[in-house]
C-alpha cells in the first residue's frame, strides 16, 4: 500500500521572536507524521494504546537546515527505517510543500511497552501486527 | 499563612513572531500559579489525583493590557476568588517583576471530579480539605 | 461568500496527564480558526503583517463543556461578531466532527496596532479591507 | 567562575496521556538551561540579539533514559563542549532534583547568523565575547 506524506500549514504559535518556526515544534511534527503513517498502515495509536500497548521515543536527532515561516505549508516524508520486533527507527524529510525545499531531517527511535512499563518484542506478542509493520520497512511515502 | 506571588521568567519559546510572549501561555502560566498556590497550602494536584480528585478547568477569561517580552521576570498574584464547595474561582494578576507594571489579568473557574468524571462536592467528601482550602479564600498573596 | 468550519485533528503532544487535551490547546485552535478564517476571506495575516498591520489579542474567554481526546477530529465554527472600524470580536464553537457535540465555547477581542505599537482605526487607513471584513460581521460558517 | 546546574518544575501541562513528561519538552528545558548558562556567563540572548547577533540550532540530539512525572523537579547539567569559533556545540543531563537518577541525555549545535541570515564567525567579529565564551568550554556545571 502507498503511504502518503504527511501535510502540515505552519501556525502563528509555532514561531517564536526569530520569526521562523520555534525548533521545538519539528519534534512534534515528527509525532503528527508518525500518528499519520500509523493510521494510514491500520495500526493507529488509539488502537494500540486501548490493547495496552505503549510506544514511547528512545530517541531523537534532528538537523535543521532551512528555516520554516508562518503561513508556509509542509510536506514530511517519513519512512520506517528499521524495526527488529522490538525496536523500531523513523527517519522524516520536513519540505517546504511548493518548492519542495529541505527544512528538517531527522530521526527517532522507539520500543513498545506494556502498561507495567517493560519492553516487549511485537513479534512474541503479536505476530499479526509485527507482520503488517514490518512489511513498511523502507517504504518511502509518495 | 501568607501565600508569596508566583515567579515566572520569560522563555524564548513562549514568544512568537510578534516578538513578545504568545497569549496562549499566560492560561498556562494561570496554571502554574494555581499549582503553585496548592503546593503552598498543602493541597497538592499530586496529592488530590494520587486520592483520585481531578480539577478540570470550567472556564477562562483573560485580558491583556501590556506585553511580556523574553528575559522579563514576572510575578502572578493568585487569589482563590470564591468557593461553594463544587465550584471556585481563581483570579490572577500578572505584573512585571520589576516595575510592577500589569501584563494580563484573568479568572478561570474549577469543580472536582471523581475519576468516573462525576462532579463532587469537596464540602461532603472531604471535610477537611474543604476546611484548608475554603480558609483561603479572598487572601491576597504577597 | 460561504466560509467552511475549520477541521483540527488532535495531536498526541496536545493532551495531558488527564488524558484529555490540555485547555490552553483551545485557546491556539481559536488562532488556527481565525487564520483560516481571514486567509478564506483575502485578508490573510501574512498579508497584513506584511503591510504593517499588527492584530494582538486584547482578550479570550473560554468556556469548557465536554473534553477532546486524542485520535478525535474537531471542527471550529467561527463568527465575525462585531467590528465597530477599531476593535472585532470572534466567537467561536468547538465541535466533534462526528457527533457535532459541543467541546468548548468561547470568544476573542482584537485591534489593529501598526509598527509603533499605536492602536488605528482599520476603517480609516484601509477603507477597502474594512469594507471586506466587515461584510462578514454576524456570517455563520458552514 | 562556577556555573550553576538550571532547575526546571516540571509543570502540568507538560505531560502527555501517558502520564509523563512529552518528549518535546526537554528540547525546550534544554533551551532555558541554555539561556541560564549564557545569562551565568554574561552574555544573555538578549543581550546578543539587540547586538544583532542570531545563534539557531543547527541540530539536536536527545536520548530517553527515565520518564518525568508532574510534581518533579529536575536539575539540568549543561556543558560548552566545544566551540570553534564559528560552530559551538551544547551537552545536557537532565537528572531527578531528589535522586540525581538519569532521565535524559542530549546535545544541540549553533552557529552565529546577522541579521541578513549571514553565518559569521564571532572570533572575528567580537574577540572579547569569543574569549569569554571560549573559556568555559568543557566546565563541568555544579
Amino acid at each position: 500500500m502507498e503511504i502518503k506524506a504527511y501535510e502540515h500549514k505552519v501556525q502563528y504559535y509555532e514561531t517564536d521572536q526569530m520569526g521562523v518556526v520555534h525548533h521545538s515544534n519539528y519534534i512534534r511534527w515528527f509525532e503528527e507524521a508518525r500518528v499519520d503513517f500509523l493510521d494510514q498502515i491500520g495500526l493507529s495509536y488509539e488502537k494500540m494504546e486501548k490493547e495496552g500497548y505503549i510506544s514511547p521515543v528512545i530517541s531523537i536527532s534532528c538537523e535543521y537546515k532551512t528555516m520554516c515561516h508562518f503561513g508556509e505549508n509542509v510536506r514530511i516524508f517519513i519512512k520506517l527505517k528499521s524495526f527488529s520486533g522490538v525496536r523500531f527507527v523513523f527517519s522524516y524529510e520536513v519540505r517546504d510543500a511548493v518548492s519542495g525545499k529541505l527544512r528538517v531531517m531527522g530521526e527517532s527511535s522507539h520500543c513498545f511497552i506494556d502498561e507495567a512499563g517493560k519492553v516487549f518484542s511485537l513479534k512474541k506478542v503479536s505476530p499479526e501486527y509485527f507482520e503488517i509493520f514490518n512489511s513498511y520497512v523502507g517504504q518511502e511515502t509518495v
